[in-house]
């Protein structure tokens, strides 16, 4: 038996405001007036001067706004690398990725690629990066993806929807200030909630948990049932408390593996584009069989918040567009194994996924 | 307000048996034949070959069993250093320690030392320390005090029982090998496992509280609660999840604070040379008043498991012996604070203090 030597966030900083500490954090890092910090935002703050005017900018430093209305992608990731070293007198002294999961997925995989030869979906996989990658700083401004902890970045290649896991993946830095997530729209923060509290069920129900994952885990899952079921929190802790979920919720799955939900959420990701935390919650609605404790809790959830999911996305699907999600779903090897053990196969066949795909 | 970046174990390994993984971890860490890896080991191992076997040795690698009937000393340290250098052909490759919250405050202790110059007691209090300290590895084999994950390591000096509070305190690599605790005596177990809980009561009911270690608190309570008041755990799921809970009720305080109970112990310590754990047992017993629920469920976790504490030891202290202590108690400002709020002093008088003192 071998165990993971987990790498983990080596610094972080959470509290109310701390965005406003970023300059002392990143002036020590600077490596020289040529070497600029770029900072990587999600364009809906793109002329949100309560966030942008307080992004340090000195001598080179850049921002690149971003829309995350899609996944990230790997030849996205490509252009972004290119852009930065012909623009850049020197190598980056970091890259600072502000926004959800999708920017913090990106600016995972630039600092990756800006020390890496070839091509980012070259990379897609377990622990095939080679050099350390350079100095790297997440700052979520939405809660739930658990991206700010994990060794993972995932991108949508031209093979495969598929993370880039390695040890040089996590951030060297991630500043945990829940203001900046207090103008997400409510569809998006359940959505995106929902990935933290299906995280927590797919680890806490999997074969890999151990000691370890279930005590991360379990307090993800009680912070999710007090922030999506109570009654008593305000605006402010339930914003503090989603980003402590979330950042539990991803440390319990770096020791364990998620499951169903995102084996399957990863096909419908990479045939129809459909985001992340959206199409976990279309998913998990229909995985009753797998997780009947966990979909019924989610179903009250998505009650008491007045969601409504979209319905019918695979209805007009061809057959062949149906194998394409059911060989990116079937691909995720470690994901059905850590969901129902080592004779998944048994269980999950092509005809059972077609099925319940067919339902979405 | 300015939060505090707080510097995480950037490597943590955990599972039963990952002990062996050692050679794997440290092999890549060695700078030279030269430069040895020195591991400092809780003398109850001395003849324990079921895990000294296990320590991989190589060129000029090198133990020193150390006893951890006493407190860390700065004089300790000091003398470690001087005899690691004069037996080291070249600066260590890194410091591995095995064994209790005393090992491993040694091992964090004596790798800062090897590259600041001057003595340890210099470095205590907060942020005191230049130079990054070596590679140091922190590998408990008892559970509860959180020094795996803390960035103090406490020492007695001749002037005080302080910590050395820097940023380079941390271990750079922790492995959590829960396997190593099997053998601690029941005693040890429970006044350890109580630095434990006494640190999620002093950080949940702090004035220093925020989320992020009003998660961690609230997650290492629980563990406390089913390990210490349940009935249903096998022996090693109760191990696994003391070493959890550690780890978690450490990274509670890192954000928030201890409070009285460890100021006060603090005292003992210093004066009568108390250990950490069964001293913070005889003064939690004590403090109703400011923990009542704590202290309830505490006396409940005691008669559960049989434990009877030490009495009178300040019955036959001189007015001057008891002034020593209350020095060394008032002097913890922050913990003060923290349990108490701004005006603590208000409460915290000498002659409470004593009275205090007088009952334990």
């Amino acid at each position: 038996m071998s165990y993971k030597n987990f790498p983990m966030v080596p610094r972080v900083i959470f509290g109310r405001g701390s965005f406003n500490q970023l300059s002392d954090i990143l002036t020590p890092k600077r490596l020289s007036i040529n070497a600029p910090f770029i900072f990587l935002v999600d364009d809906v703050f793109k002329s949100n001067s309560w966030l942008t005017s307080r992004i340090p900018l000195s001598y080179d430093d850049k921002i690149i706004y971003i829309s995350a209305a899609e996944e990230p992608k790997t030849d996205q990731i490509d252009m972004l690398v290119e852009e930065i070293i012909l623009n850049s007198k020197e190598r980056p002294s970091g890259i600072i990725g502000i926004g959800g999961g999708t920017l913090l997925d990106i600016a995972k995989a630039v600092s990756i690629m800006l020390t890496n030869e070839g091509n980012a979906e070259e990379y897609q996989g377990w622990d095939l990066v080679k050099n350390e990658a350079i100095y790297h700083v997440g700052i979520p401004t939405i809660s739930g993806t658990g991206a700010e902890v994990s060794r993972t970045t995932v991108l949508t290649g031209p093979e495969r929807k598929l993370g880039i896991n390695s040890d040089f993946t996590p951030f060297d830095q991630v500043v945990l200030d829940s203001e900046l997530t207090k103008d997400v729209p409510k569809d998006q923060w359940f959505y995106t909630g929902m990935d933290c509290y299906i995280h927590c069920v797919e680890s806490l129900q999997g074969t890999y948990l151990n000691a370890f994952s279930e005590s991360y885990g379990n307090m993800a899952l009680e912070l999710c049932k007090e922030i999506f079921l109570g009654n008593e929190l305000t605006n402010t802790q339930a914003q503090e408390k989603l980003m402590m979920a979330s950042w539990h919720g991803g440390m319990s799955i770096v020791y364990s593996q998620v499951g169903v939900a995102h084996a399957m959420s990863y096909g419908l990701s990479y045939l129809l584009g459909t985001k992340h935390g959206i199409g976990n919650c279309i998913v998990f609605d229909h995985l009753e069989e797998f997780y009947p404790e966990g979909v019924k809790l989610f179903k009250e959830m998505k009650t008491k918040h007045d969601i409504s999911l979209p319905k019918g996305l695979c209805t007009d699907l061809t057959d062949k567009e149906l194998d394409i999600m059911i060989d990116v779903a079937l691909s995720l090897v470690p994901l059905w194994e850590n969901a129902l053990g080592k004779n998944w196969k048994k269980t999950i066949t092509r005809k059972k996924l077609k099925s319940l795909y067919q339902k979405m």
